[in-house]
Order: structure tokens, then sequence, then C-alpha cells
């Protein structure tokens, strides 16, 4: 049957994600909801996109990921579903599907319209309780997408830039750090796929930092060593063995990020 | 069967919430969990009053509500069990669920019984965890709230004051800010059925600063605009577009609200 | 059937919970997981032990606790899979089982094979997600421990030390603050069953303050009072009645506490 995703930029000190879960099992009382992340700075769209990449490939098919983090709640801004890749999405139409909307997950894009999921009050700060649990609810209960709303062409659903890496003219990578963890990882868009395996002859430069070619784990430098490695979301982070890289060394979240790859030299 | 509603002022630092699930669960195995807010602020009672009413409206009928926000906690207060609106409520009896006992709710009370859900130790700072979370899972699991403890007239149950606001001599309406929620949106005790539809010829004032008007959304004025609008919980609140309106007001919990209503004055 | 218990040191703020349960519930969709504590300062094994040794007692029999500190990750440390006293534990084995290793629990050990969970990629940072949440999965989907890995004996397996007050010269208990809770109680490591019953006679210093007796509840002094009692781990606090001790005393996590034990003078 597929789980029930929730990411937001609610927090947790108030009880708007709980109305939410409210709202969707009075529809669904079977479904089961996982709470993914609802520590998304307020409004930070990109974040969002990176966290629902980051988790949907370790939901089984079926699942349906909910996405609210929506600076344009009460304006005119569409409410997509998507279904993608064997999994479902409802989220606002402002990016944060960029991912999923790729040609390769061969997209499919409705929009919902309001009225198929309430008769009730819609508050114009709150499409989250008010249109997309109601929508969130009677999908996971086998209401075909179809009765939601119309379709439309997924090239026409909002993209993020910037979400990747770019080639710079001499053959390097010039990234940026999207997300610094708890453990104060800073987490970079250069993902371990467009570095040689194992990241031989590979150069990253962050904040003054420089560091050559990636470890494997945290533990295999002295306590407080700086490294490069490839973190938990194939993405390549730079970490501060037992300590808070970020705290270490002043570098924030946006910080340009560039990864020299010296083919031909030997790995480190 | 409706679901578990839960709310503490325990956060998620420590283990205390888990073990009140565990708790539940152990007695209650198909009962479904949510949780509604664990950050209300250490023993405040007024805020969970409030998170509760914004909560429960959006629950199914026949859901339980369980509440643990507890100064009282190993004195002689009384724990209690209400049955109002169709929904059941189970929290010490210091004010917090003085919303839902109100009379158009018809509300029937009982004081639980320690004895009637467990013959184990009671620890003297923790009855959400040996008292309120068993009863819960009896309930959940169909106990009827008569093998709990003996019913007592709704009106003996203690209430808040001040929870509503005032109407001055001149007709205005004095409220307060009774939470800052993680956008930092000021939320206020003036219901928007307080005001005239739309909130045509309002005017707001806290903390030195004077809104004319409601707004709608949050992304009708330029981005760092201070507005007021009805917010999600169906209260005024005051909110600065995209950025943070209690750091940029410098207002804080608990700060006088007035909002003055020129009937007749057309609206903004 | 149990439970799912979660202990980790992942915060909230990141999807690397989320992410895990999803794991566990695609192989074993019926499970109930439960969050017992994400909060545990990062890499803080011993914190973590003292979470599991508060919580497991409350979680049914048949009962699964995973926890998931893990400072070691992507060593050769082992993780291990513990059947003991009618629950089941996986964690990695770096001493934060060590409460339930105890021999009064009949404690069986075996070590994970990667093998017997996972023919995908495992990221060499988060075996939470890659290695213990397939085997959690498979456990709690009734798979015999048999199946994942060859038995150890439990002696094998990393204990921690000082988790235990010791005793001095004198007869008095020297043990420590092991935890700052959400209210600002110093939480020890002294346990209520080493003193005698309700505390008569002893005398408990910390930090400089010197505290007579124990009470029983906060609301016992006037507000903002020191009080030494037995919190709901059935560990003696240190609480400051309405306030937060750990602010008002300076005293920190870690710190030493000693408590006297004059035998044979009046209770308090």
């Amino acid at each position: 049957m597929g789980l029930i995703g929730l990411i937001t930029d609610f927090g947790l000190e108030d009880e708007y994600v709980g109305v939410m879960k409210a709202v969707i099992l009075g529809r669904a009382p079977q479904a089961t909801i996982v709470d993914v992340c609802h520590g998304v700075d307020p409004q930070d769209v990109l974040q969002a996109a990176y966290v629902l990449e980051a988790a949907r490939r370790y939901f089984p098919a079926g699942s349906l990921h909910v996405v609210v983090v929506d600076p344009g709640v009460g304006t005119e801004r569409a409410i997509l579903i998507v279904e993608a890749g064997g999994q479902r999405f409802l989220a606002p139409d402002n990016g944060v599907l960029s991912f999923v909307l790729e040609p390769a997950f061969h997209p499919r894009c409705r929009i919902l319209e309001p009225a198929a999921v309430t008769s009730g009050p819609v508050s114009a700060t709150f499409h989250g309780r008010d249109l997309i649990a109601p929508a969130a609810g009677l999908l996971a209960n086998g209401l075909d997408p179809e009765a939601l709303g119309p379709e439309i062409p997924a090239s026409k659903a909002r993209r993020l830039e910037g979400l990747r890496p770019e080639r710079t003219p001499e053959g390097a990578l010039a990234g940026r750090v999207i997300h610094i963890d708890r453990f104060g990882n800073l987490i970079t868009n250069i993902a371990a796929e467009d570095l040689p395996a194992g990241g031989a002859g590979v150069r990253i430069e962050a904040g003054g930092v420089r560091l050559e070619g990636l470890h494997r784990t945290y533990a295999e430098v002295p306590s407080g060593g700086l490294i490069a490695l490839v973190g938990s979301r194939w993405l390549i982070e730079i970490a501060a063995a037992g300590d808070h890289a970020a705290n270490r060394t002043g570098i924030e979240k946006g910080a340009p990020v560039l990864v020299e790859i010296r083919r031909g030299e030997p790995a480190r």
C-alpha cells in the first residue's frame, strides 16, 4: 500500500504537523505516516527538494510524499499531484518537486481542484491542512488521482534553478553547500557519481579550506580532522571527525564549493 | 474509532513522550497516536489550552485528546476524564480543558481513580506515564469511562481566566499575544469571528505597531511588510511577509493587543 | 507482537530518522514504531544507554529496541542483536547495551551479518539506514535472529565504564550528573533503590549545592527552591521548583554528585 512521507518547514513547536496528520488519518484511518523532516528552514524550497530527493528512494513503491514548504500559500500558485517513478507526490507548484519531474521518472502531473477535496473553510495561510492533507487522505484511501483535478503537461510545472553543480571551463565542478546537518556536516550538491570512483585525484575547496581526496568514514582520521567524504545522501560532504565542521570552519549554507578532478593522478 | 492526540510540554529531547506512547500502545496495540505538540512552554497551561482548541476540531469524532502540562504533578490536583462534543479528553484538572468544558459541548466529567488504571509504582513526578497513559490505553481499547472514576459536575472543574479578549468601554477588543509560532507570527487570542467579516474598518495595535485592516495572505505585501491577518487558528495574527514578526517588532508573548472596530468605515 | 522503539542521536532537523522508519516499514508494514528519543547528544553513547534503560521497562514484552548512536560507523565495530529479558535490541557494539547485557537478563548475543539483510549499497556513514533498519524490519516481520548472524558469548560485547556510582571508603555514593532534561532537572546516576527508603538521613552535594533529604514532588517547596527527589527514571534528581535547576546552579552534565547516607538519623 505504501507509506505517506511528510516534509514541511513547520517545525514541531506548534500544532501544525499534528493537525495535518489528524486530517489525513480522519480520511484514511489505515494509513501509515512517516515524518521525514519538519525542520526545513522556513520557506526554503530548495532545501526541501533535496530532503525529498534524499528520502524518496528509501520508501516502498506506491508511497505518497507530501511536501508543504509553501511561501506562496494563499496565492494563485497551484497544488500539484504528481505520479513519477512508481510513487506519488503532493506539493505546491514552486519547484520543490524538481527532481521527480525529471523525464527519467515519466512524471504525470495534475492540478488539485480545491472543490474535489473539501467543502469546508479553507484558511488562506494553511493549505497544508485544508487542501493538501484532505487530498493526501483521499489518495491514501485509494481515490484515483484523476478525480482530484485535470492533467497538465509535466513541462508546465515549476523547476528550481541551480540544483546541480556547474562544470567550469577548466573542467571542475562548481557547486555549493546546500545543508548543514545536526552533526555540523557540510552537505554539498555535488554527487558522488559525478566524481571518479573513490574520489581519486579529487581536490575540494570551500571557504578557504582545501581537502585532497575523499575519505570513507568519520573515524578514519584523528578527532577534529577535516575530511571530505561521500555522505549518506550520496553527496560530497565536508566533515570534522568527532566535531562540528560548520562551527570549525565558519562555512555557511550556500557557500560555494569547488571540486577539481585531476584525473590520472594517483588516489590519495 | 478515532485517534489519540497528544499534547505535552515534554519536548522531544528526552524519552518522556516515547515512554508514554509505549504505555498507551502496550494497552491498546491498535491505537493510532498523533503528536499534536510537545513544544508547549514548560508548565504553560494557557498555551496548551489554546493548542488543544486549535487542534481538536480537526480530529475525527471519537478521538481521545491527552494533555500533559502539569505543574501540580504529584499533588492532590485531580486528573479529569471529560466527554465533550463527541470527543474525549484526559488531562490534569488545572484549566487546560477550559475550552471544551464550555456548556455548548455538553461536557461530562469524571475524576480518574489511580487504582482503576494501575497497580504498579506511580512516580510522583510523572503521572503522564503512570496514570494518564494507562488510562488513555484503556479508553482507546474500549473501556467505558465509567470504570475509571466517579462523575463530578463539569462546573467543578477548573477554568483559566483571561482566555478571551475583553471589550473596552469604547467597544474595542483588548486581548494579547498568546503564542509566537515557528515563523515568528504573533498569534493573538482575538478570534476572526469577533470582527466584521473581512476585517473592514479594523485597526490593530500592539507594542507600538499600528496596522489598518486585515490582509488575506503573507504574500500580499512586499517582503518584510508587517500585516495583520486571520491565521490558521482562525485567530488574528501579526505577521511579517517572508520575515519573523516577533524579531522584527520586539513584541513578546503576553503583550497586550488592542483591536478597534470602526464600523461603517470602508474596508481597507 | 511488541513495538519497535527508536533511540538515536540524529535529531529531527534532518531526514535521517524518517528514512530509517521508511526502510523498517518497507519490510514490516504492520510494525508500530515509537520514537523514544532522537535528542541524544551527538555520539554520547553513555546518555543513550541511560535513555534505553529508562524506556525499555515500559515497553511490552516482545518489543524491539533499535539504538543508533554510533561514533564508529563504517569501522570494524560489530552490530549486535541481543535477546534479553523478553525483549530484543539492535545496536552497534559500543557499550550502549551495557545495562541489558547484565547477567540477570540472560542475554543472548549475535553479530549482524550485513549480507543477511541487504544486497544493496551500504553507506559508510549511515549503517542505521542500510544495515540496522533492514535488520529491524526483518526481525519485526518475524524472522528468527538466528538468520541474521552467528551467536557470540554475551561477555564479548562491549560494556561502558562508570555507569553506576562508586562507594567511597566513608560509605557515601559518588556518582555524577548524566543528563539535564528539558525542564533543567539534573538527573544523576544514583538510583533510589541504593538509598534508604524515602531518603531518610541523606545529604546530596553537587557543584557547591548541599541538599538535605529527598522531597517527593516539585510542588512541595516555594517556587525556585532547590530540592533533591526521586525522578521519573527512579534516579536521584536535583530540581528547582518551577525553575531550571541547571541554569540556577550552573551545574553541568558530567558534574560529580556525592550522596552521604547518615543511617539512623531521623528522616527530614
